[in-house]
């Protein structure tokens, strides 16, 4: 079931999201019972067509025939495997704050295969605290922890003032995933990957499209 | 300090979305007591250059003084009415899952404004449950409730396979602007705002990536 890794990697941030969305589909379907898919249902979900949906299911083996569709339980089950969610990945989570207490408080991260597995801060008064299954550590002890315990994500949940000090440390701490909930544009050197998530950026979008209505 | 309708329409998307990235940085730097910020400060943060900054902020009115940089809790108010946040925005919870209920119990909500008003479920188990301010009502009395209680924004946290079905509800009953949580392209008429929050397909992106690093 391993692919080549060059033909792995050819594969494009847009299809790898559509491959989630699939996916999220194809679980609900299978939870169900539901025992094939048809290329038209995947499409309607992800707003792409029924075409796109072949040729990016195609890349990764031959699977639908034609007029039975897919079958649901068998493509969770490959789909898991290419976005790397067969195995358990280590998870920390930087800053205890608000989101961080939230994100550390929800249990969908496991859920999917994301464990958490430390929360770090920097302020002496939060150190030490409980949050889920995590207590609060010194974000002095990364790096250490890294090695010794391997930490595969860092979700960054910092002000915005302090991300990209704080994403220095992770990366040199050896972290090369990293999911960021501050709002700032940071950079990171090739060979770690960075994506964000902007809950208050796109409420604020909302706030402004509802205080700006078209005429 | 109103601008004309048609002047604030014309603001892209982008503009707005930096806008709270300024923002965001701008209140720290206040909370800081700092009284001026550059415009080449800003740019660093939102991954632009001073000249873009100057540009996104001249839409406006004339603030920054050349040598001076911005005043910086003069911006921070400007830049919070352009947003539609000098008011407070009564939000829905539609879906009484892990999510709906972690952003319910998440009060960075309330704190920027947003006032979670109410949660909705269809499922008779979920019903009447109570988390953080709000108890569960059920999804039939939600147009009533828009009609009475004023809701102006929707969040959606519902399962992948029901959020179109969800979100005509949601539109007939008459609210234009939507956060989805759910992992599906959806589909709302001209004069609804939909903006989405993509966590598991994120955390995914990275799973994939470091499944699959590099040669």
């Amino acid at each position: 079931m391993t692919e080549p890794r060059t033909a792995d990697r050819r594969i494009a941030d847009s299809t790898v999201r559509r491959l989630s969305m699939y996916l999220r589909y194809l679980e609900e379907l299978d939870a169900r019972g539901r025992p094939s898919a048809s290329s038209e249902e995947l499409a309607s979900l992800s707003g792409t067509t029924s075409a796109q949906v072949r040729k990016d299911l195609s890349f990764f083996g031959s699977f639908g025939k034609r007029g039975l569709g897919y079958p649901v339980h068998a493509l969770v089950i490959r789909i898991r495997e290419i976005l790397g969610l067969e195995r358990e990945w280590r998870v920390a989570i930087i800053g205890a704050g608000k989101i961080g207490v939230a994100l550390a408080n929800y249990g969908g991260f496991l859920q999917r295969g994301f464990h958490v597995a430390g929360m770090y801060d920097s302020d002496p008064g939060k150190i030490g605290t409980s949050w889920g299954a995590a207590t609060v550590r010194d974000i002095s002890h990364l790096a250490t922890d890294v090695r010794g315990e391997g930490i595969d994500i860092a979700v960054l949940a910092v002000p915005a003032t302090v991300a990209q000090v704080v994403v220095d440390r992770v990366v040199s701490a050896g972290i090369r995933a990293i999911l960021n909930f501050a709002p700032a544009q940071l950079q990171v050197p090739e060979g770690v990957t960075l994506k964000s998530v902007n809950m208050a950026m796109e409420l604020e979008g909302l706030s402004f499209a509802l205080a700006h209505p078209a005429p």
